[in-house]
């Protein structure tokens, strides 16, 4: 069984490989040519922590992987990250481990970046004025970083709770060509960018329906489980297109469940950024339509960057 | 993190430690103080393979486990052997991972050979005249190995499909001090033993109704996942009493899921083990009484018996 650093694991990683592995992933998922399992779930509360194990094999592939990520947030309280993270690759063929990627959880923050990119690529305007970002944290700025190759767009507005986080992000983000305005009040924000991310882990609606401009693209990353939320669900009613990653895992836990639950979107209206993937173009969009893409994250991301960073 | 090999477990393993946390573990559950999750389970038809993915945690254990578990049972006919697996130990305080154990599947089958033994420790009758084996493989050894703990009977019926397992079987375990009668029919097996363990990836029923003699206590192991089946549904319903590891695991794929979906058996019948070792004594039985112990394999076990090696 091989087991690989993360320094081995970032130093294998081809981008483009690992982002057209992700799509295709995204691809087969929607053509239910994937064996996805439930997302398994713990929760520490007592100590603000929790872990998700989402596992998944892509039909003909000769492997199958076992991903657990961890989000413990008070951890940077001990000096140390909130997230960690691996990766088991299985054989298909025999049941037999092949590799353990230690990557501390970058892989799942990578695959998630590249997701908001897939997905911007599809459904950004054509003009994008300007980007705003709620959240500050590691998934904040990849998700910018990711979104240089989908626009040219570098006015970006920042949201975060505490100055100082808005602080690092503009010293780690400005270097890289965005010109950031940061925000202690998540409402200019969103009322100033048409293309706009959230990642945060939050438990209750930041970006409220109101501010939302038309002609805007809202891509939410935050809710992965149960009882997260960023968004106000009547953004959700207002959206001209709401895109998930998986019906299914979105209408039980993701960013919409709660308006799905309140009756204010139907399931049925939900499109899968796989099967608008699998056309190969942008999506048509109106001037003034509201779009929004809820990512809950699908192991068969983690399966298919896990595979790519195997090799053949 | 600490990577253990298959070699370096067994000779960690404490037996009386990893019983004693197994049971510990079964109470934990059925006192609700445990974090298990739904079990993932892929499937592979093609080429006979299938994995389990079982995680949990204890209330206030320092760690929650991750347990990978494969069985690929065309793997033999390329010399390699049918189950594998590994279980990943992680930190309950801050999400790190703690310990890879790569024991090849060996920790599955030593936590489910305990789970036969604690349950006929409460259940077998209190003069056992022969013990049934049905199945020969590695849990079939194993469970007639923990055996012995529970009963000075030394006289056991062994039915495999083909000859030579059964006589591999007798080869391995006669020089035990046990006197094995092998049989290529299952009936006199069930007929002339009042103590049966079934260990088989049936997906028949293999123990009739019919030949089970009054007085006798029959544990089912192999069952672990829909469409498996080694008992007569018939059987669960004349039974006196019927055990179960997890009530909600065993009737939704279990032995006594099929019982349970025909409406031979009701849901609220069954006890669980947990709550019955709890107790502290054997469990009360008549003379003529039929019992049955349904082991699907729980999460807790993993996390119990991984926890154990690690120590304290």
């Amino acid at each position: 069984m091989k087991v690989l650093s993360r320094a081995q694991i970032e130093a294998r990683l081809d981008p483009l490989a690992a982002m057209a592995a992700v799509c295709a992933g995204f691809i087969a998922y929607s053509r239910r040519q994937v064996q996805l399992m439930p997302t398994q779930n713990f929760q520490f509360p007592a100590i603000g922590g929790e872990c998700c194990v989402k596992s998944a094999h892509v039909h003909d592939s000769p492997y199958f992987v076992v991903k657990v990520s961890t989000g413990f947030y008070t951890n940077p309280a001990r000096g140390l990250p909130s997230n960690n993270g691996l990766s088991l690759v299985m054989s298909a063929l025999t049941g037999e481990p092949v590799a353990l990627l230690q990557d501390e959880g970058w892989l799942t923050s990578i695959r998630t970046a590249i997701a908001g990119r897939l997905g911007a690529a599809l459904l950004a305007p054509a003009r994008v004025n300007a980007i705003g970002i709620i959240g500050a944290g590691t998934q904040a700025r990849l998700q910018l970083e990711h979104l240089q190759g989908v626009t040219d767009c570098r006015q970006v507005h920042v949201w975060a709770r505490e100055q100082a986080e808005i602080d690092d992000f503009i010293a780690a983000m400005a270097p890289r060509g965005f010109a950031i305005t940061g925000h202690r009040d998540p409402e200019p924000v969103v009322r100033l960018s048409n293309l706009v991310v959230t990642a945060t882990p939050s438990r209750r609606p930041i970006v409220m329906a109101p501010w939302v401009q038309a002609g805007t693209h809202i891509t939410a990353v935050g809710a992965d489980a149960v009882g997260k939320q960023e968004l106000d669900p009547q953004l959700l009613a207002a959206a001209s297109l709401v895109v998930v990653d998986s019906r299914a895992q979105c209408a039980a836990y993701g960013e919409v469940a709660h308006a799905v639950r309140t009756g204010l979107l139907q399931k049925r209206q939900l499109r899968e950024l796989g099967a608008l993937l699998a056309r190969r173009r942008r999506t048509p969009r109106s001037d003034d339509a509201i779009t929004v893409l809820d990512l809950t994250g699908l192991a068969v991301q983690d399966a298919q960057i896990a595979s790519c960073i195997l090799g053949r």
